[in-house]
C-alpha cells in the first residue's frame, strides 16, 4: 500500500449499509471472532457462513425466479409435447393463466418442475440454464435476473471472505439451477452451493460418459433439510447464517446451536418501493415464527428500508 | 523473491519421487495447464483435483482402516448387546475369528457397519472417530493409522495446491469417518471430502439440535457412484483424478471425459516390502479391468517401488 493520506483511514467494508445498530453488530462480530486475542476467536477453518438465496441475495417476488425458468421451459418444450395445450397444469402455463396455475397446487408445481428440470444429462441442463440466466427477463422489474441481488449482500460475502470465512449457498433451490451462474455473480464456486436436488445416473456411453437427471427427489433444501444439507455437504456447523424466512429457521438455529461464538441475520423486506414488503402472510418468504424468534433471541433482523442505501447494483449508478 | 543464488534453482516440488517419466509427466501437466500462455491454460475455477483415499492416500491392507474402526466398535459396543455373544456376524468378531467373518458376505458386513455407524448423532459420531483414529493401531504395521499415509502423494496434494488446484476426497469410505481426520491430515476441508453416507434427520431436540444418522444407506461413493458424488458435491469434472482399483474407473473416465486438459493417476501397489504388492486377484482394491485400460488410454500408472523414494512420512526420519 502507498503512504498516502487517504490510507489512514480505513475503507468502510459495508458502504451501501446504512450506520446503525444491524451494520455495527455485523463489523463488531467479524472484528471479535477474527481477532486471535479475543476469547471468541474462531479458527479460520472453522468460519463457515451460510447464505440462503432467493430473498436474502436475490429478489423472489412475485414468484421464485427458478419457477420463471420452469414456465419459459414448459414454452420452450410445447411443441414437442402437443397434448400440453388441453393439460393442466400445461394449459395454464401456455396460456399466462397464473390464477389456475396457482390452483393446481403443490402437486401441479412439482409436476411442471420435474418435467422441465429432468429427463436431460447434468451437461444439457447447465446449458439451459446458463442461456436463459443471460438472456430472460424479469416480468416487473424488466432487468435480467442476475441483476436483481442485493449489492449490501455481495459487499456482505466480500467483507466475510476477506476475513477468511468461505461462504455457502444453502437454498431451497436447485443446486444445478444455481451452479452455472453464481461464481461470476457472487463469488461462490460451484462446489460451495447447497440446494434442492433430484436423483442422478451414470450412463459411460460408449466412452463419452453422461449423467442424466432423473424425475425423482433426492434433497428439498428447505426447513429441516437446510442443517441435514448443511451436514451433507460442509460437515460443521456455521458460525454464520443468513436467512430470510420460517425456511431459514431451522439453518439459523442450527448454527446458533455452535459451541463456538455465532450471527444469526435475517433480511426483512419492508421496503415496497425499492423492492417488496411481505412477512408473515405472503405465500413466498413467509416470515412469522422465524421473525418471532428472532426477535425473542435477539438475532439481527436487516430492515431493508432503512439499513440498506441501495437495494440493486445498478442503482449505484443512478 | 531474493537474489541469492539458491533461489536460481527451483526447489523439488516432489522431492520423495524418484525422476522419471511419471513424475516428469506430473510436473509437466501441471506447469503446462497453469501457464496462461499455453493453449491447454485451465482458468483457477477448474482447476479440480479429486483423490480416492483407501489405497491412494493411505494403505488399505489387509482390510479397509474402516473396517477396523468398525471392529473395535463392535468390541466397545458389546456390553450393551449381551445377544452378540451368539449372533453372527458379531460372534466372529468378538472371537477375533477373521475367516468366519469373511464368510459372513456383504451383507453381514453391512450389518456391522450400520449397528456401529447409526444410531448415534453426527457430534457423537465424530468424537468417536476422532478418539479411534488418535490411539488404534494398525494391527501389522503397529503404527497410528494416519502414520500409514503416502508421502508422495502428501506432497503431490501441496505441489497442486500450490498451483492454486483445489483438491477433494472421492472415497467409498464413509465421508463421516474421515472429515474427523482429513484436514489435519491431508490439508483437505472437511467440505471437500465426498464419500459414502448415510440417511440423516434433523431433531430440534428441545432447543438443542442435532442430526441424527439412521441405518439407511443415503450414496455408496464407488464406482458409477464417484462420478455421482463428483457431480453432487461438486458440480464440475475434475482436470486431475487419482485412484488405485477398478472403482476408480469411473471417476477416471469422467474426468477424462472433461474437455479441458486432464490428468488421470492410478497408483499401482508392487511394493511387498514396504507396503502391500496386489493388483488384479486382490479381495480389497482390486486393480484389473481399470489397470488394462489405463494402458490402452496412456493414463499414468505409478508403479510404487520403481517411482516412490520412501511410502510413508516416518520414513523420512529413518
Ligand atoms: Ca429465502
Ligand atoms: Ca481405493
Amino acid at each position: 500500500k502507498t503512504a498516502e493520506p487517504t490510507s489512514i483511514v480505513e475503507a468502510d467494508p459495508l458502504p451501501s449499509w446504512n450506520d446503525g445498530p444491524r451494520k455495527e453488530a455485523i463489523i463488531s462480530f467479524v472484528e471479535d471472532v477474527t481477532d486471535s486475542a479475543s476469547p471468541n476467536f474462531i479458527p479460520v477453518a472453522d468460519r463457515i457462513a451460510t447464505f440462503d438465496n432467493d430473498g436474502t441475495l436475490w429478489s423472489e417476488q412475485p414468484i421464485y425466479f427458478q419457477f420463471f425458468f420452469a414456465l419459459d421451459r414448459v414454452k420452450a418444450l410445447a411443441a414437442e409435447h402437443p397434448e400440453w395445450k388441453n393439460k393442466q397444469p400445461y394449459k395454464a402455463v401456455l396460456e399466462n393463466d397464473m390464477p389456475t396455475l396457482m390452483q393446481q397446487g403443490e402437486h401441479g408445481l412439482l409436476e411442471i418442475v420435474m418435467s422441465t428440470h429432468a429427463g436431460n444429462t447434468t451437461d444439457e441442463f447447465d446449458s439451459l440454464v446458463r442461456s436463459w440466466i443471460d438472456t430472460a427477463q424479469h416480468p416487473v422489474k424488466k432487468r435480467r435476473y442476475t441483476e436483481l441481488v442485493f449489492q449490501p449482500m455481495l459487499e456482505l460475502l466480500d467483507f466475510l471472505r476477506a476475513n477468511d470465512f468461505k461462504t455457502f449457498i444453502v437454498s431451497g433451490g436447485g443446486i444445478e439451477f444455481m451452479r452455472p451462474w453464481v461464481e461470476g455473480v457472487y463469488g461462490i464456486p460451484k462446489d460451495q452451493v447447497v440446494g434442492s436436488s433430484i436423483q442422478t445416473e451414470y450412463d459411460y456411453n460408449n466412452g463419452k460418459p453422461i449423467i442424466k437427471r432423473l424425475a425423482k427427489i433426492d434433497l428439498i433444501d428447505d426447513k429441516e433439510g437446510k442443517p441435514i444439507g448443511i451436514n451433507r455437504y460442509i460437515g460443521r456447523k456455521p458460525v454464520f447464517a443468513a436467512g430470510n424466512s420460517d425456511g431459514d429457521l431451522q439453518m439459523l438455529r442450527w448454527t446458533d446451536a455452535n459451541p463456538l461464538m455465532s450471527f444469526q441475520l435475517y433480511i426483512h423486506h419492508t421496503d415496497s418501493l425499492r423492492e417488496w414488503a411481505y412477512d408473515r402472510d405472503s405465500h413466498i418468504g413467509k416470515f412469522d415464527i422465524g421473525l418471532d424468534e428472532a426477535i425473542e433471541k435477539g438475532w439481527t433482523v436487516i430492515d431493508m428500508q432503512t439499513d440498506w442505501k441501495i437495494i440493486y447494483p445498478f442503482e449505484k449508478n443512478q
